[in-house]
């Protein structure tokens, strides 16, 4: 963890992951990040994928660094007790609907300049999850062998929740920008962060709309081939799968030598009259019989002769693998410093775990920190934020409105 | 574009998705983003689509809203200009490599507290792009029909370049951190953020890391059905295909009151023992009998009937959409406040413009902003904030250092 937002504290009240990821992200940069959930734990709390205790090991990256606040929010002081801290820090980030008691208006009333960030389905109003504005965005459509018939050919969603993904990184922004705004003038803001937006919005900034308006129809089904320039996946002789690409001339020329097809190039060049130096046009143009050539080479070699000759010319280059084989990759995991061993998962599971993203040179990055237990801070943040006293707290806990760490139970809701 | 970042100022030397991204996110949040770029474009300004008369659509829209110097930066004058417009500012989004004249040493000698946000391919320095962190990720092999053969199954990549957008926004975040760091202690910041970090380290984020170790083998491939919960696509009657999915109690509620099926779901419960209403785990474990009665259903409805059972019953729900129908869709751009007719793109063609993803009621979002000619704001930039006279500028045009607007030449390169 880096400490670029020590001294920002903030309350989230999230669930499933473009919620918790913008809170994720602050925490990782030394933010205070308060999650509070109903006692039990919310709708996320039992997520693939379980322990065999009932642990999700979703929830425990999701929520790393964060401290965690336990109540019933089904009662009427437990909602208040949340509107009190979301006053008291003055910045929430939720995906709690807008017609809730998180509602801009009565945090506003609560305190003048807050911040609140609110994650939403569709813009006006709708349900949405990634797995739908996904289906809306046309990516599915698209996606699969270029060989399957345009009429007829399935649906295939990304298994990666991309979308929650990006929304999550733009919230994290969207607040930090709001901060920044309110640091100059003292105006707090109201942010709204449609999913479905996220999603349509990439689409056109991608250019990938205005491509579909100017052509007038889909483009074309490509496989794993790259859009405008020359890449694709290719097989080796032993059968390893790796995706090679070439966005520059220093990049072509690099396959071109470790591929060893100058003459065959050529031969293309000559036949089309055409030259692949300097235009991806033309190598994506003539990807065919480029890929023709490429895959030819690579029957005759195994992958490590191939891989090796790649990274000798500079090329960009990787070979496939499972999820599985990428989570024990020595290069990728184990020597990225990216990753330290995880102190005290809440599952009791030990596993390397993921610092920030960015990497600070001139700082110490520190080792990553666990995720809480549902409640674990329950008791601290109501005394240091809200100013409570031992005996008031103890009679919220009697009373069942708050609940405190459930390191001894499961992290199964009754 | 709203305002919240009104006041600050960047510069940006960037190409491709996720560096141009960061800083378009900052320039539609009220930042002054200045590209600088080489001379006649750099290694994206003629990426697909293209227009017939060779400007790009990418370009176009990963830009609006920022400013552009065109510079030679192959001459030492060029170089230097960049640097002095980086030390001047204050802060730089790049993903030029490190060892170049943009690294961060020389940077922080002409200013202390300079923050750079520099966008890198694997954190060791090695070349990556989109389409190679993602073959290393596990995702593409985890991707396509569930009754493909796990031995022979192909990789398929995901064609939303998801990691780039992910680091784009995530580095806005980054560099907005360092931002607050320096408000507050007058210290500047050296962030690289590595694309490939980006990757493995939301496969980690996500749980699935965690996931495969403790598994200690891969998931199943699902095809288009929701690991862990219950959703998958649907086709209707009339051959729409259709995504719908329950992550809660009260949208399971709702589909089996769409689909009316409680009889045939009470009936699945009864053979296995089980309740449907309140367990994801339920619903996912059996979900293939599920899908066969939901399936059994739409086969006998057109989807617009379908859809309307959907909605009121309060599910969440997609129909599919070809990316061209998308571009096209009502809802979806028309009549979306996201969206605003975009004013003189440089492609002179006209269509529907993003704003910024958030969404603030209390604020004028104003009209999405064009992209820049390249180099149409090189001599006003010059003359702010380097403080150049006109005839010093004027020199520097006439060596072919610096280039004015390329409003009137084709946007491809010599």
């Amino acid at each position: 963890m880096y400490q670029l937002l020590s001294g920002l504290s903030l309350i989230e009240v999230s669930s499933f992951v473009a919620s918790p990821t913008a809170g994720l992200y602050c925490a990782q940069m030394g933010a205070e990040v308060i999650r509070v959930d109903q006692i039990g734990g919310g709708l996320d709390y039992d997520r693939y994928q379980l322990t065999t205790e009932g642990r999700s090991l979703s929830w425990e990256n999701l929520n790393r660094a964060k401290k965690s606040v336990a109540l019933d929010m089904r009662t009427a002081k437990g909602r208040e007790l949340v509107q009190e801290l979301a006053a008291k820090t003055g910045q929430l980030i939720t995906n709690v609907p807008e017609k809730s008691f998180l509602n801009h208006a009565a945090l506003k009333a609560a305190r003048e300049d807050i911040i609140t960030a609110r994650i939403m389905g569709w813009g006006d109003g709708r349900q949405a999850m990634d797995f739908t504005v996904n289906a809306a965005s046309g990516y599915p459509l698209m996606t699969g062998p270029a060989e399957w018939d345009a009429d007829t050919a399935p649906p295939v969603n990304q298994l990666l929740p991309a979308w929650d993904f990006i929304c999550g990184a733009y919230t994290a922004f969207a607040l930090l920008a709001a901060l920044r705004h309110r640091d100059m003038t003292g105006e707090g803001s109201e942010l709204r962060i449609p999913l479905g937006d996220v999603a349509i919005g990439t689409v056109a900034n991608s250019g990938a709309m205005a491509e579909m308006l100017y052509r007038g129809s889909d483009r074309e089904r490509l496989g794993n081939a790259i859009w405008g320039a020359f890449g694709r996946d290719f097989m080796s002789r032993d059968g390893k799968r790796f995706m090679v690409a070439a966005l520059t001339s220093k990049q072509w020329a690099g396959l071109v030598e470790a591929f060893d097809i100058a003459p065959q190039v050529a031969a293309i060049e000559a036949a089309h009259n055409v030259e692949f130096a300097q235009s991806d046009h033309n190598r994506f143009t003539h990807r065919d019989e480029l890929f023709a050539v490429f895959q030819g080479v690579a029957d005759t070699l195994d992958y490590d002769v191939m891989a090796e000759r790649l990274a000798r010319a500079g090329t960009t280059f990787e070979r496939y693998r499972t999820m599985h084989e990428a989570a024990n990759d020595r290069v990728l995991v184990d020597d990225n410093p990216l990753f330290g061993q995880s102190p005290k998962n809440p599952s009791g599971f030990r596993y390397p775990a993921p610092g920030p993203f960015a990497n600070m040179p001139q700082r110490e990055r520190g080792a990553p920190h666990s995720a809480p237990y549902l409640g674990a801070d329950s008791e601290e943040i109501l005394a240091e934020r809200l100013g409570l006293g031992t005996g008031a707290i103890g009679k919220l806990i009697d009373e069942g409105v708050v609940a405190t760490s459930d390191a001894d139970t499961l992290g199964t809701r009754s």
